[in-house]
């Protein structure tokens, strides 16, 4: 076997055997395929697809790349909760405390960011001291002490999910549903958790844009949670505008902040809609009594508390989270309604500022990103700050406003 | 700009823009544009194309990566010949010497085996003490005397396709028309000739395997061509079978010799084909006046005689060519007529005998190769010697006769 001849197969799109991918993707864990040419096979499957099979093979052998948690030593079911990502999308860190106030166990395992999306582990380590690498027996102590703990992959769980994910990032390789899938539920299922719900971000500001794509997203990854006998439920959101009002790392922790202790909008309102869903397939209740209990936890305090305690146990120190003091409002340009607020350019406009990653080797800058001053449907008037721009240095960016926010 | 966008912008079939290609080769060459990005930009050229723009754009940033030869201080029309390469091609050894014999100057940059198909830098590398890496000087006060050089490229000249052309050899993106047209084209023109022919091989021993493709890639060529002011012509010619008798290094310089002092057959008549063609288009003639040319110095030895100067005036000494004493001869299994000889299979077997590289850093050896004793269209008896084997050692080799030799 020769990669050379692999990549040409995909190329013509021909389907892999479970010997060539594994060839393939374990030679590059161990570095006899080059990273030149695990991309160009990556842009081959991006283009050229994969069957149901190859896929199947590929999570199969994302898994077998590294060891399975167990974690039934841990009381009670436990419940991992996943999202695509989008732009804003801090709704992990929103979720995760409020469930674990419910009293279902948490075991999050996160990325970092992926395109013009932030990673809630990116975000997390804006909090000076948060130990995002946590032990396995660290992360099965904080589970049982707080219920929830988020911890990037581990070398060992799926390892050769994290070498193609970095690479994927920087490659344009992201938008492939086979890619997604496998890395996705591959990493759900080394986690260990009992059952899975993955919230689907649909939308110019994702990684998956149309609605058919997001449906066989959907299906494809409820198949592999079914086969590896996980409950996995799939719910399709949107993400044409940014998830909230603030972007960027801190501030997108700071915005989650708030949420948990009592800020209203649409952020809270898919918060609570994706945690009642959460707390209903692990406890086996009905939707009402759910809710009662999710709005319970947020309105007396006991989520944000979990949220802190969950911080405290990593090691992060809270009062150290800070955003850049160097600001720019970029200003209405005429008045009227905001119709729509691009999430594509919003997050590529985050990313040039430094919140992302163009480069694997980028270091990112936790201080910097957007906070939107005006939400859709707000109305304006010529000369408001429609949006604040927190920046590294002063140099003065040359924004062309429509391509941001409509206003009509 | 970023990397990543273009990439994405490639992946999604868009036109990328004079600024965007220049962006990602030169950032290739510079090294901010990482091998893993730039192979994956090329497996979406390969699967989504390029259009015409941005193929004359993509030639332009290739010749501008480096020098351009001036040629113009030697007299007369300057005509360069490429092949696209395939099993057992010699032919540049055979009309070289010819055109040049015709009076028309011959400046030929050449290139090494890329895939299984040989190089004419490794061919005359076989000779002894032939320099093949000359510098400017001696390559233009070559062509001021002989009429005729060969050498391989110069750092100087388009830097960008030396790079470009190694990575895609080990990334499985070599079949693309509009990389395999920027690639030749753009070192033609910076080679300084005044008019250029190509010879396309077409077929299962080539790079291009179906004629579709081949047209696409003539008229493309011819183009480019036409618009740097160079006459470009393009011949098509079958590569389903080798070309000639012999494969392998030192094995086909003596072929072209063979036919140099007269030997005939299909070899004969491509050369002599290719060279009324070039020589018609250098001097403004008709074809029978430039075949009537071509056969003369052909005919009275002076085609042969310029081979040896050539030779010669390259430090090559002639007398020093040898083959290996160890030979196998393959016989007939069965009784019949020659009805294909499969040119991919004979030159994989050629490589394995020594005679190609399978990695970039893989030694040649000059003397061994493959003599076909048994051509398309020959009677055969059974035992008769098909093809005979020129190997490094004794060591015997069990070949599938079928593979290389349709009989019926």
């Amino acid at each position: 076997m020769n990669i050379v001849e692999i990549i040409n197969k995909k190329r013509l799109g021909q389907e892999l055997s479970h010997e060539e991918l594994d060839f393939a993707f374990n030679g590059y864990l161990k570095g006899t395929v080059k990273d030149y040419q695990m991309s160009s096979l990556l842009m081959a499957i991006c283009l050229k697809d994969m069957t149901n099979k190859e896929i199947f093979d590929l999570v199969d052998i994302f898994i077998k790349s590294g060891e399975v948690l167990d974690l039934s030593s841990i009381p009670g079911i436990k419940v991992d909760k996943h999202s695509t990502g989008g732009i804003g999308d801090k709704i992990t860190l929103i979720i995760g405390p409020i469930v674990a106030a419910c009293g279902v166990v948490v075991p999050k395992m996160s990325g970092r960011g992926l395109g013009y999306t932030g990673g809630t582990i990116d975000k997390l380590e804006s909090i000076k001291g948060f130990n995002t690498s946590l032990t396995k027996e660290e992360f099965i102590a904080s589970l049982k002490t707080v219920g929830l703990a988020v911890t990037g992959q581990t070398n060992n769980l799926c390892p050769l999910d994290k070498v193609i994910y970095s690479l994927r990032d920087v490659t344009g390789t992201t938008a492939s549903i086979p890619l997604i899938a496998t890395s996705i539920m591959s990493k759900k299922i080394a986690g260990g958790a009992d059952k899975i719900l993955i919230d689907i971000k649909c939308g110019n500001g994702a990684l998956i844009s149309n609605l058919e794509e997001a449906e066989r997203l959907k299906n494809l990854m409820e198949a592999i949670g079914e086969f590896y006998g996980k409950t996995t439920i799939c719910e399709i959101s949107d993400m044409n505008i940014p998830l909230g009002s603030n972007i960027g790392n801190s501030l997108e922790v700071i915005e989650a902040m708030d949420v948990l202790k009592g800020k209203q909008g649409k952020l809270t309102d898919l918060a609570i809609k994706i945690s009642v869903e959460m707390v209903k397939i692990s406890k086996n209740i009905s939707d009402q009594e759910a809710k009662k209990e999710v709005l319970e936890v947020l309105n007396n305090g006991v989520a944000y508390k979990k949220f802190l305690d969950f911080v405290k146990n990593q090691g992060g120190d809270i009062t150290s989270l800070k955003v850049s003091n160097i600001t720019e409002e970029i200003k209405a340009p005429t008045s009227g309604e905001v119709k729509n607020i691009n999430a594509l350019n919003i997050g590529k406009l985050s990313c040039s500022l430094g919140a992302g990653r163009i480069n694997k080797e980028d270091k990112i800058d936790y201080e910097v990103g957007i906070v939107l001053n005006k939400l859709v449907g707000d109305k304006v008037n010529l000369g408001d700050t429609l949006f604040t721009l927190y920046k590294k240095d002063n140099q003065k960016l040359d924004l062309n406003i429509s391509d941001y926010y409509e206003i009509n």
